[in-house]
Parts: C-alpha cells; structure tokens; sequence
C-alpha cells in the first residue's frame, strides 16, 4: 500500500496488465487526489513489487477482503473478470469505474467520458460506471465538442486499428510477421504469397504485415462485426443521442499501437472549416494537427504513448454544407483505455471528497 | 515488330515502365485481337528487346514517324509525357488511350471504364480516350453494377491505399523501410522513435513502415488533397452524374500492392443485402468474396497480381434502408492501370475491325 492525501482509498484491479501498467504511469505522474492506493491481480501476479507515486506497493491477490475499505476501484481486467467481480466489489462499499465491455451497454450503468458528459457519472444505481471501448474514445472527445456546436446527426467511420488492439497477442503477432517479411522484396506481388511467408496469424484472421483487414471482433447478424456495432452504440450512448445514424467500417493496419479513424460527419448546422479548427483547438484532450502544406496531419508513430487526441484533415465537405470530413489518431492503450477510466475515477475522487 | 492477325496496329508507348510490363502481360494472355505490335520509350530505354505474344520486339525511341500507320497508341507514361505526345500521335492518325492524368477531365476526352460506359469511346474529338486514376477504377466498376440496379446519390470514401500508387519511389522507400524496421520492439511504442528509425521518406510526407499516412498527392483548396478530388471528379464523370455527392478521405498504408477502399454509398432505391451481394457476383470485372463467418472478405495480399476487383464487407447500414457499406480491393498497378487502358485499346480494336 501507499498512502498520499487524506483523500479517498483507491484500488487498480489488474494492475500487472498492460492497461495497468499505463494506469500507474498515470497515477504517478497526475494530480495526486487518492489517500492509500492498492495494487490488485490474479492469484498468479500477485505478490509482485510495483511503482506507485514513486513509492514500492505489493500487489495482492483479487479477493473480496481486499476492498474494505476501498471507495474507488478501477478494473483493467477481461471482460469475464469484471462481470464477476464488479459486483463484489460493489458490495462491499465501492465505486467500480470499468473499463472493459462488460456493463458499457447496461441500462443503468452510465458509460462516461470526463470531456462529453461528466454529469452523468453521478447516476449510477449499480455502483458501477463504464468507460467506452478505444475506438469510440480515439473519436467521442473530438465529436463531443462538434455536437456541441453543430448539432451531430450521422457519421460514418472508417477505422485503422492498431494490433494492440487484440492484446498482447496481437502485438506479438505483428512484431513476429515483421521480423519474418522484413524488407523481403518477393513479397508483396503475388496474391497469396504473405500467407505462408507471415507465419501464424495470431488474433488476426488474415496476414497484417504489409497488409490491411477488414475485421475486427466477432460476427453479428446482417455481416456487422461487433467492433462496428460497439462504436455505434457506445457513441449514442455517450452523446445522449439514441437515434444518431451511425455506420462504421472496421481495419485492422499493420501500426503497433494508436488507432485511427476516418470520419465523415454531418450535422445540424452549416459547418464552417476555420471556426471547426478554432473549437477543436480549445476542446480539453484535443490536439489539432492540421496544416496539409506544411505535412501537418496525425499519424499514429506520431501520437502514440500520448494522451490526447490528435485531429487533423479537417475539410467541409464540398457537396454538403453541414457536413465535416476528418482524421484523427489517439494511443489505443493510453487515450483509449486507462487514460479515461482515470479520469473517471477523478471525478468520482472529487464527488466524495466534495 | 511482332505480327499477330489481320487486326490493327498497336502502338505501346512506356512499353519499359511499370504499367507498361503488365500491359505487355496483358497482350500476350488476353484474346489476340492486334495485327503489328510496336513498343515504343524514350530514347533513354529504347533499343532494348522486350517479349510480347511470345516473340522479341525492339523498342523504338518516341519519335513522330514511329506512329505511322498505326491504329490505336497506348500511353502508360508520366503525365507531361502524354499532355506533349497524345496530339503529336492523334495528328498521325491514331486514337491515344490515356493512362495518365493529362486528359481525365478535359471535357472533350471521354473518360472510359468499358464495363460501366463503353459507348463513351465512340465520340472522342480529339482522338484521345483517357482511363481514370487507381483509385477510382478500384471502386468505380462495383459503383456503375450498383448504380444501375438502385440510383447511385452519394458516396463517403476512405482508402487504404498501397505504397506503388506513388510509383517505384514508392515501393522501394517502403520496402528499404520495412528492412530497417523489421521486427524491432523498440518502435512503435513512442511518439517519433519510427521517424527517426526508418530512414529516408522517399515520395511519402511521413514514415509509412508501422505507420499510414492521411496524405496522398497535392494540396488544394480547403484542406483536400488532389487525390481526393481525383475519386470525386472522375467518378461523377464515368458514371455520368455531374452532381453525386462525393466526399473521400485518402490515406496510404504500409502495403505494396493493391489499393483497399470503405464505402458507404447512398442510393435512391431502398436496398437489400443479399440482392446487392447477387448484383456483384453476377457482375463481369467483379469478384464477391464476402463470408466473416468463414473468414472471407478481401485483402490486398490476396488480391495484389490479380485483373478483377475484389468486393466483401456488403451490409446494409442499419439506420438507413436505402445505403450500403462495403469494403474493395484493386491491384492498382494491374486492375487499378494496364487493365483498363487494354480493355478500352481492344473496344476500339472492335470498332476499327467492324
């Protein structure tokens, strides 16, 4: 354990993870608001020496005993792991902020990003209060801000998603083919030939070095991936829009981490290119990264391990006054994972500080 | 010279480039239906002997004289190349096919794709047919089979599109960065280390190696890029809808061969998925390859090498009964090029035999 302020005690569920480990660094490096911190992991973590605020906390093994106490517990878990434990958790007295798909679409769970609708963190008749999947986060900071101006009414997303996006499995997978296709210049010209040069796919269902694919997640009815519909229904969600026509096309690209997303926008409201560009500028958590001339534009090698979202690309659409096309990139693991649940869990230190 | 039957003469001119070797594939595997067959390149790479149906051919310098007596010219060179050689051939008496940019969108040029407005080559002024950029011919033959069955009104576009679209510059940058990256753990995980690792950016405004790049081409007023206006302008043009809505967003990806695109497209009639997947089958220059349950849908590695255009992803949008969303992937140096440019030369080879 660690103790800092006098205020509430907090616990990291699945700290020794990969989101964990971004949710340390972000404990350690922002505004320090928790009293005692605790470390939680699988039985098998457990009893490891982590980095919390610059001090040595053990990390103890997941069992209910060790929430007496707690007020906040952020989950960095699979999703089977927090179905069965938030609600433990909840029991015992404290306020589970989830980042996994577990609860986000529940009726009485609020799915929240800090940014878009921080109100809604106070309604939460379960204890348990959701953070959106990373596609939704790398895109619902920069369109909260337009619907606040404009009006949002449908969008249509294209999406290139980063291998970290299938876990650990899914870096490794990449970083395997890569050393395998290497600058291999048979490769690349004959239809086929990566299948059997890549090696095993991993999590992917197709060759992703030196390729892209169109999958992600499972199937759903009528050809829908289910990382298509996530990002339809966790937007309406965040936004309080359950009508917003949404569609998405998911991609997976040969990119380590930091995903990006082509949007299509439309809105209510004519848009205008420069005063777009001025409110995405002065929205907290937005990065505009927009000036073509001058090779000004996001990618991901230039976004990833930082928090913000980076927009770029703006351009009003030239058939449709109300409408805005843009790119945007943000850290899948950071912005679109711990960095959120963090916040979350600001407000809700804030809420029972207050 | 290589004589075939008694059909008109050919003229292949950049006989030595990239489109121009898979033009000469292509007239030694398609129907025979030329009589004389002359290659022709600058004086830089003339002289050399080239194989075409099988028998030697020299390759003649560019030079007025060398078009004498010859029917249909083939042009597969840079664009300042055409715009100053298609008159001095016309004038000759031969009809130009256009594979450059120099004449798409000079109104008296039809622009030609023979599976959506074959009738188009007949009425060419200047002599000159021109074949429309990769991009567009990678989508524009699903659109005219879609269109014709339910009213194309709009298109959202995003591409993923491969590295040799920017020529050999292109590939080699990417393949000499794919060497000096291969399978490092160290990139990909920090903002800028892969800009510092890959090397030269060769035409690219940005590493492309791990990374994609939302740029393609020049930039032009509000923020788009040429290539973007490019799919915008020509599809209006070969489908003959002067007003279609068409809003794209151009992004190159670490992939060699063989550009991918998401659509969303609009239609006026309502539409259903599996007649629109029926449309597509049934559709010549079109392969459907669209079952995620069996993991089928298109991807450049599969693709790259191959004359058709690959199709997957069909859906329905589920907030709009008259839209479809679908993912396509072209050869863009094969499908996207060579193929098209011979597809219009063996229209006019009709025409000029009837």
């Amino acid at each position: 354990m660690t103790r800092g302020t006098g205020g509430p005690t907090l616990a990291v569920v699945g700290a020794t993870g990969a989101v964990g480990a971004v949710m340390l660094d972000l404990l350690s490096t922002r505004r320090n608001v928790y009293g005692e911190i605790r470390l939680v992991a699988s039985p098998r973590s457990a009893g490891r020496t982590l980095t919390v605020r610059g001090e040595p906390v053990e990390v103890a093994a997941l069992a209910p005993e060790v929430f007496d106490g707690v007020d906040i517990a952020m989950f960095g878990v699979p999703e089977a792991v927090s179905a069965e434990w938030a609600p433990v958790v909840t029991s015992r007295g404290a306020v589970v902020v989830d980042n996994s798909g577990a609860f986000r679409m529940v009726p009485d769970v609020p799915l929240v990003v800090p940014e878009v609708n921080p109100e809604r963190v106070r309604r939460r008749p379960r204890g348990i209060v959701a953070s959106p999947s990373c596609a939704t986060l790398s895109m619902i900071v920069v369109l909260g801000a337009l619907h606040r101006r404009y009006g949002l009414r449908e969008l249509v997303v294209s999406s290139y998603q980063a291998a970290s996006g299938a876990g650990q499995d899914g870096i490794d997978t990449l970083y395997e083919q890569m050393e395998k296709v290497g600058g291999d210049r048979a490769l690349g010209n004959r239809a086929g030939d990566l299948r059997g040069a890549v090696g095993e796919f991993g999590p992917f269902p197709a060759p992703l070095a030196l390729n892209v694919v169109p999958w992600a997640g499972e199937v759903r009815d009528g050809g829908w991936s289910s990382a298509e519909l996530k990002i339809r229904d966790e937007s309406r969600k965040v936004l309080g829009l359950p009508e917003l026509r949404v569609t998405a096309t998911c991609v997976r690209v040969p990119v380590v981490t930091a995903h990006s997303l082509s949007v299509h926008a439309v809105f209510k409201e004519r848009v205008e290119q420069r005063e777009a560009q001025a409110v995405l500028a002065a929205s907290p958590g937005v990065v505009l990264c927009d000036n073509p001339a001058f090779q000004e534009f996001p990618t991901p090698a230039d976004v990833v391990g930082t928090d913000p979202v980076w927009v770029g690309r703006v351009r009003r659409s030239l058939d449709d006054p109300k409408a805005l096309d843009l790119f945007l990139c943000g850290d899948n693991l950071r912005n679109g994972a711990a960095l959120n649940t963090a916040q979350v869990a600001e407000l809700l230190a804030a809420e029972l500080t207050a």
